[in-house]
């Protein structure tokens, strides 16, 4: 795809900066990587075959990605949290929302029968390599069930009072509702793109994205300081919709007009699905009829470039502005520490103007 | 197939008592239906497309079935608790174990290809008779995943001190691995079962069946009975592992021999997927040259009418006496009240001679 002619909308306004602390997200890996050790062990003392099984598994856990759910957590925490409370007791329910998030990627893939993810095989894929496709899919259902489990696991190893945990699983739950309910609207929609909607678009990115992305585990970091924070609570709630529903236009751009040397994924991947995104539902109510009509060629770099022509891409960057800004000065008015105001105003832009 | 020809197999011994108590069933899967129409009236709320996918898994998860989990689950709390100790508080955590069952059966339908199950259209077909197989399948994981988390929501509502809750959680988490961990070896062996042994296949139905269905939910019973029983633990577990493979033999028996009309599932299924269970293996193990040549049969009923004639249907059958026998000894000599050792020495036989 002739990237170039659409750096202009790839690259406005991206400044680069680095998603999240770095020593926060060592942190939370050291923690999964040492409960993950501990799982292989006892699985491979069953059968060594289960120990290749969950090795499998914790290198897709540890494969990377921007660990976006703990920071948000942890920032959620810090809004009530003083700066001298330690965070280690904490760090088993962070991973848990990556554990939490390797599941529904590996879901997720199998269902998009995507081949690729972080630039390396899917989970799918790598078991078809072993032992043929129809073990390929069952083994990545099973890898995802897995990391589910597993997630719950390393949530009760948090350091916290057991009537404090279960409020925190009750929000856990919840989000995991969503992601699902999510996921099922999403799929949904790619078996009719046609009688899909930029409402339709927008509602799967709430649940899909915004929900399981920031509203929840902001919620879910708050709950781990225990207490109650009413006020906080709704302002992280509008903050939360607001840059999750951002962070996944952005991820609409992305998907079409996204380096895949830099996002890790095939190129223009979500026209090769036809996946109903916003970004496509509003080409689709702004492009002229002959650019209606010329969309529906199977060339999905043509499809790209009229898609840009349709001005759609400019009108996605203005609702990602108008969402970023609802998001900071909702957290800019909320009752919050200032260290953790000034780092979700950070992560407000650093989420939503990002390269990957 | 011709049954009849067969029918000193499947009949053998089957005395068809009643699996379990019809009153407790019936208060669990009361428990079970006023949870999910939240459920559903949530989803509902947020698009009826989610409602009508909440509503599949409604009536999968109400679709019948022995309900064992919650039964085993039930005596291992009741052999510590007194008969004035009321149950009701506890039925969420009885149904949790249901949620969990559809859970497993539907993602084991998915990866089997199983067309169905208690005589209705598995979870992928329904979804894929509405908007083809793709859709089938993606609809079919979600659905397992929305019915494992609808039991972690269950569980949660169940009247226990955090603690004590903590502590049948903890069981429950390795239950689900040992399911997990047992299914992943059963779609290993069936993607070569020549290399598949007799001990391979025990290994399976101790981690998929005898596990998951008898061993533990007697000690997640027990757990909520909180307190600590290290004895009657004990011999739980040997009553579990012994009743449970035994169950699994059963199974196998019924998979080759079973009555599809009463078993729910097609005719010789396990010989027309080729999965390696005991039987097959043992009977491998027994033919003679010509026997061992013919098996490669397609000819099911073919297959079937050799096995029977290896002998290893009866060999399976002194398995499961045995078994039967090592469990029932274990329970007798077991610290448990009355009722319950009584209940359980039933349930030995009663879920190990079954037709379906």
């Amino acid at each position: 795809m002739a990237n170039h002619t659409l750096e202009g909308n790839r690259l406005e306004a991206i400044p680069r900066q680095p998603v999240s602390d770095r020593a926060l997200i060592g942190a939370v890996e050291g923690t999964l990587a040492d409960f993950l050790a501990c799982q292989i062990a006892s699985l491979d003392a069953v059968d060594p075959a289960l120990g290749g099984f969950a090795r499998t598994a914790r290198d897709l856990v540890m494969a990377g990605g921007k660990r976006i759910r703990p920071t948000f957590a942890y920032w959620g925490w810090r809004g009530v949290a003083g700066s001298g409370e330690p965070v280690e007791g904490l760090l088993p329910a962070l991973g848990t929302l990556e554990l939490m998030h390797t599941f529904a990627l590996v879901h997720d893939d199998l269902m998009d029968r995507s081949a690729t993810r972080r630039g390396r095989p899917t989970a799918h894929r790598i078991f078809a390599a072993q032992r043929g496709d129809q073990f390929g899919d069952a083994a990545a259902i099973l890898v995802g069930d897995l990391c589910l489990i597993w997630a719950d696991q390393l949530l009760a190893r948090t350091a916290l009072p057991a009537p404090v945990l279960m409020e925190v699983r009750a929000r856990y739950d919840r989000m995991r509702i969503e992601a699902v309910a999510g996921q099922f609207l999403d799929v949904l929609g790619e078996t009719d793109p046609s009688a899909w909607s930029v409402e339709r678009a927008l509602l799967v990115a709430r649940h899909k994205t915004a929900s399981y992305t920031v509203q929840w585990p902001l919620g879910f970091g708050l709950a781990l300081a225990a207490g109650t924070h009413t006020d906080l609570d709704e302002a992280y709630q509008v903050y939360g919709l607001a840059v999750g529903e951002a962070f996944q236009l952005r991820d609409d751009l992305l998907g079409v007009y996204g380096d895949p040397a830099i996002t890790g994924k095939p190129d223009c991947d979500d026209l090769r699905t036809g996946k109903p995104t916003t970004l496509l539902m509003l080409a689709r109510e702004m492009a002229t009829p002959a650019q209606l009509d010329e969309l529906t060629t199977a060339d999905v770099t043509r499809q790209a470039e009229i898609i840009a022509a349709t001005g759609a891409p400019a009108r996605v960057e203005e609702m990602i502005r108008d969402r970023v800004d609802a998001g900071v000065t909702a957290i800019g008015d909320a009752p919050i520490r200032t260290d953790a105001r000034a780092a979700l105003i950070e992560l407000a832009t650093a989420t939503t103007y990002r390269p990957a």
